[in-house]
């Protein structure tokens, strides 16, 4: 299934063309801030598949009955760029254990590039709901990588598949290359093209140099 | 209209169940981070009521159609107990204007109490929308003459209301009291007793005190 | 004693520096958060000040002898401007109790105008050390009215005044209306001159208006 | 130089003090967000080393002459355990470049351990001020390597180095390992010991698990 959260209007929406402005993206604190705010977003709107179960709290004058997270989802990463957006996940879901996992571009001489997993750090997943996020959803080729890393690790309950901007190729991709009853998606919004370099168009550029700074 | 936000399950019923915990709220710094995180959910929820424009922005890449705000709305909010979920709206809607009351309960010999307006520094809220919070609702009549107080600086577009917790009398006490066409309501929860000092039962306590430290 | 933080060449310079600026300042979200960075630094310098005494702490591996605060000060705040940098102290001391004071500029016919307590919300003080902080340090009355309204509550063991921006004339002001024994100043700049509304030349203009938006 | 900022008071013994405790930092949110704050603290004192130029800004209200950082330094951060700490520098040098390297230890079978790269996302470092942190400063390796791979990108103009709890063998690796008159060391607190494992006594358990959760 895939959630486009941008195709009914919220602050979402603001956010994502704030994101996207070549002028406003300059202010590399307020980048980070926005993706962090997306991140509580997206953790709220999930938070509405999760489990809850009643339980007794005792409030300085009584008793209440309230429902609270039976467990908290694991929340997994793509270095560098899922950074921001995974701290405002954090935020959001407090008591959670975390995954970190680079993806690396390597670009070949005749101008394609292929993907490789370096580094994971990986907390138990087994039996999880697990959420996988990364700001940018271009080929899809990390995202999926990054799952596959996942899963020699533990099999997930379940993983919701997060990212705040996403091109329709790299949807396509996920769907075909990950067991859809395994997956939910979830997207800030979807742009229809990539340049050759599988930049998304008009997307808003490159997240991890626009939150961190260019690479050497 | 009354909008209960947990009568859907969501991560914000953890938040509530923790607020309540009389051994967890003694943590004030959690305290005020999670009505924060509370005023981030009703911010959005809210958002969605807003009006949007579509502009184009200028991406890196390309042009982006995208909607976005067309205004902020107003955030008006009662002191002190109200300022940390107005901070969570502020994280929000950033560039929104402000109103700040202070809504102070004059205990009488009799066990009564009435409630007066001491200071408003209150924004232009002509023809604007104005999201009015505050962390408690009980009796409602805080609220009340904090919203008249409000009109008297300007004829809102509408109003927004919100409690994150709320007895069921201080809800239909808004009810009566302010024009429902006006008005939205929206609350966390809603507790159906109240103590004779107007403390909701179950409830969480006194907000102001925990967030903020007993008054002298 | 009169600390000027500035006179050392350290981080706040360039907040500051970005806090004057008419364009920086437009963006009233990074305006905020640059005071609360202030607040941080201020509650850093201050702490050093502060009575510690080592305790017992058991780590997973070990015990360890630690300082520790004996008693946190309690953080007071005139409203609406000084909340900004409010929130930066109490997120450095985060067990502190609280007070809020508002303070009104009446303007008269004559062109003069004078200032007035309406609201104050104080914890108790009695014996405490209290830093009471406002974002400007202008003509210095409301601070001299906030210190007045406060002890009307108890007797600090010593009181911290904070601002981001003085005039000297404030500083001036202070010294000569408040017990020199009792207090301690700490300020990020002096500024030389203030204009007959009494705002601060070069300053930065109306702080309260830009964190929170123009009163009506 | 080692700069150890424990050994005056300040709430940063506070800060330590709470990391340390073994029921406090079962609050992972806590036990996060401490680490920023400290990030915050280090990022201060470091920023007075920094060099400024004065500018003109000008006020609404005139012009201002004040001094402005001539250059951001680039954080660099060891994950995962370092990220919390990056936070807290990166929130008060907002407009710095970034680095991140994983360092990971292999477990030999006869209980030693080697410690190698495998991801390196760094910036452009050459001539420029660097800052590498990570939260625990145990043997020294992880410090060096990282530092050796950030000098494969080009020279700093100097490094500072901070973790918030150091062994005094690991200070003493970094010195004996790394040229002194092209680093500085910044720590919070220097213990005594350390287990055959490398972990610090007393220490405060393992960072990285404390944040994030136990890997896999």
């Amino acid at each position: 299934m895939v959630n486009i959260l941008s195709s009914g209007n919220s602050i979402l929406n603001q956010y994502i063309a704030e994101l996207r402005d070549a002028e406003i993206q300059k202010d590399s604190l307020r980048f980070r801030h926005t993706l962090e705010r997306l991140g509580g977003i997206f953790a709220y709107e999930i938070s509405k598949s999760l489990i809850y179960e009643t339980r007794e709290v005792i409030t300085p004058l009584g008793i209440a009955n309230v429902p609270m997270l039976v467990e908290y989802p694991v929340l997994a990463t793509i270095l560098r760029a899922g950074l921001p957006i995974h701290n405002g996940l954090l935020n959001f879901f407090d008591k959670s254990d975390n995954a970190f996992i680079s993806a690396f571009r390597r670009h070949h001489k005749d101008g394609t590039f292929s993907i490789s997993i370096e580094y994971a750090s990986v907390t138990d997943i087994d039996d999880k709901v697990v959420i996988l996020c990364d700001t940018m959803l271009a080929s899809g080729s990390s995202m999926v990588l990054a799952y596959k890393e996942l899963i020699t690790h533990g099999k997930p309950k379940h993983t919701h598949i997060v990212a705040t901007v996403a091109s329709a190729e790299g949807v396509d991709y996920i769907r075909k290359n990950l067991p859809q009853q395994d997956i939910t998606i979830w997207v800030g919004v979807v742009d229809e093209e990539m340049t050759a370099q599988s930049y998304i168009v008009p997307g808003l550029g490159d997240a991890g140099d626009l939150a961190y700074g260019k690479k050497h």
